[in-house]
């Protein structure tokens, strides 16, 4: 039997828009890959009759009903009784929980009101869900033929409780495996991947293939259903081959998270250290390598140089490149480039310069036209960026950054850098 | 009357958690604004049968469904064909809906597949909300005592549709202004936060007190409903005025976006200009500062220096100050501090030097281990911050920005760095 699950979160600051509801999201995720089914996500605010009449729904429909949200004390823990209540079951006192709720208080040096105590009150006969992230317990009971698990709400709760309480337990519902790969694809857009694909998803079933946009890059998942993962990578394989074929140089990675652990993951390979210097990126290159944790390995440094001076005495950009090409030119992205990399002391430079608007910049250079470059032992090269003139600022900051990762990326796997 | 609200988003993407619900978000945000109750949430996938059991669910409990997604060629308009069936209403063409259509395409150089048309295809007697973002209009109707209105699915069409296209639509619908202002709060935790206001809060009808914590940093919104702007703003001085005396300088806002807003427009007020220096932030404050429109008119920039080196050979910190103190010491922060405010030539410098993680550094600094350092004309200033041990990067590295930023503002509105 396959199973259908109803993902019900319960929060009044999700219905004001306070916070997305990322529960949501984090859940799905994990339950696709358990081979569950989501149909439905319902989001209900602290309200005892409205959250009844939600579970009431959810119950006729779903198999599972997995819960966020309205465990703690501040909404007298609205979800637990809800719950409870519609399929019979008393709350019930549970010492071991109000232990840990108590270590809890004392380990983090806050002082315990009794309230916090209601937390350990939970469904008779339920499988206690250990909360090492906060206080309150989650906990997953079946009966009349529906399994509920009930999460806390905070995602930094919800999280990790998903992944290390409620996916055990869930496990034993899942039938066969769920396996994919995700391509990652730099310099193509969706309209044009999905129209070379188009023929060839519709036609498809096991594996399936699933396009997604984001962040000015594509991502095609590749997904198998098998008796096990042995069999849903053989599924798998051709299709992933196939579509690298397709795409050829575009595609930079195979269940990668971004171009620039790529191109982290390639300057340790060959031994090189990287650099950077920014102006229309304005640090956003430096950042997105120092979020990946041991870039300093590699990572040497950047310099954001958001002004002319700056290109010029750290940099130092000839003043006479500046005032014959301007700031926003090939050329003074190539010369960025080459301070960057003797300044710094690295084997790649990376820079970016253009404009990112909201307005033209004072030699009339349209939003949106912007340069990458890299600069490498004996030779520089430059990536003139035509980005749009839609005025948004951090998606052309993105997008020139990628490309500068692009160059690198290309580079050190020994790929052209066009094409 | 009072109207409840239910947004019904149809996704298979939603449903396996590729994408979070934003739009659902952006609605409820908006739709709390113009005083309608938000009372359900609702996600379906790209499936007939469901979206109408949905719809037929959403008709009974809710006065107005708002939909968010489903309307492209992808899904065959499948949330328009539903809505329309539901309401025993016939789609019809809408000539100048397709002459909108095919001019998108027109404009934007792509080749039109005749399955475009079918979005010309709307609800009879319906209000067309034109969508200047993308190809497929949105549209409102009338019917049963329920209001729909139909948005389209991806957050850069759905927000502006929803704001220039729904909201004008809804506004009549609307009793009475919702009023609010948000206090922004620095150097203070929420649950601290909440007990000092705990007793207020609940005593509070309108206006209503709601914290939120977010990004190390907290928000208290103050919101009144009345007949009228004036009346709700009445309601509120009290209350503004009221919080801020309560925290004092830790208040570093109202009605602001960020720390490094409030930074960028003191710099401007003062006429000063800003440098950074970064270590454990690798960017991250560059970054922040010119996501922000205008910042090059008083960021001059900065230096990410991630090594040793950089730190001597471009900030000019000194190597025996290295030696005795370590990269990670107040010493070097100040030194980096003042070094950036040399080499950049800026009024005010500011830098960040800690251990990030995921291991504590090579003198045994743990993770969590910061300093923050602000130089000034004749002045510099350490902050040493203790962030915690446990393994969050990404947080670590917005606190210490966050926490360079509140020096910077704190100098210029001319008050203590600490308290």
């Amino acid at each position: 039997m396959s199973h259908t699950v109803e993902i019900l979160s319960v929060g009044t600051e999700l219905l004001l828009g306070s916070i997305a509801n990322l529960d949501a999201q984090i859940l799905s995720q994990g339950l696709s890959e358990l081979g569950l089914n989501v149909y439905w996500h319902t989001v209900v605010g602290d309200n005892p009759q409205r959250a009844r009449d939600a579970v009431a729904i959810a119950k006729k429909r779903a198999d599972v009903i997995i819960t966020t949200g309205g465990l703690g004390p501040t909404c007298d823990d609205l979800t637990k009784n809800v719950l409870a209540e519609a399929f019979g079951k008393k709350l019930v006192y549970h010492e071991a929980s109000a232990q840990r709720i108590k270590s809890y208080f004392a380990r983090t040096g806050r002082v315990m009101t009794e309230n916090n105590l209601q937390q350990a009150m939970l469904p008779e006969g339920c499988t206690v869900l250990e909360n090492d992230w906060g206080t309150a317990p989650g906990c997953a009971f079946e009966a009349e033929g529906v399994h509920v698990v009930m999460l806390p709400g905070p995602p930094s709760e919800c999280r990790p409780m998903f992944r290390y309480r409620a996916v055990p337990y869930l496990q034993c519902l899942s039938e066969g495996v769920i396996a994919s790969h995700t391509l990652k694809l730099f310099g193509i857009g969706e309209s044009q991947m999905e129209a070379q694909l188009r023929e060839q998803m519709n036609a498809m079933h096991n594996p399936t293939l699933a396009p997604y946009a984001k962040e000015g890059e594509c991502e095609l998942r590749v997904t198998a259903k098998a008796a096990s993962d042995e069999e849903a990578q053989a599924l798998l394989q051709p299709t992933v081959e196939q579509v690298k074929a397709l795409f050829g140089h575009k595609v930079y990675g195979v269940d990668v998270s971004s171009l620039e652990e790529v191109v982290l993951a390639g300057l340790r390979e060959k031994g090189l250290t990287l650099g950077t210097a920014e102006s229309i990126t304005g640090g956003l290159m430096a950042k997105r390598l120092t979020d990946i944790p041991g870039a300093s390995q590699v990572f040497r440094g950047g310099i954001v140089s958001y002004t002319n001076e700056v290109k010029q005495s750290v940099l130092g950009v000839p003043g006479d490149v500046l005032e014959q090409f301007g700031a926003v030119s090939a050329q003074t992205a190539a010369a960025m480039a080459e301070g960057a990399r003797r300044v710094l002391g690295c084997g790649i430079a990376l820079a970016t310069t253009g404009v990112a608007g909201p307005d033209k910049d004072d030699r009339g250079n349209e939003v949106g036209t912007a340069f990458a470059a890299i600069a490498v032992q004996g030779e520089t090269y430059v990536r003139p960026l035509n980005l749009g003139t839609r005025p948004m600022r951090q998606r052309l900051r993105t997008q020139a950054a990628s490309h500068a990762f692009d160059l690198a990326r290309r580079y050190l796997s020994g790929l052209p850098f066009e094409g």
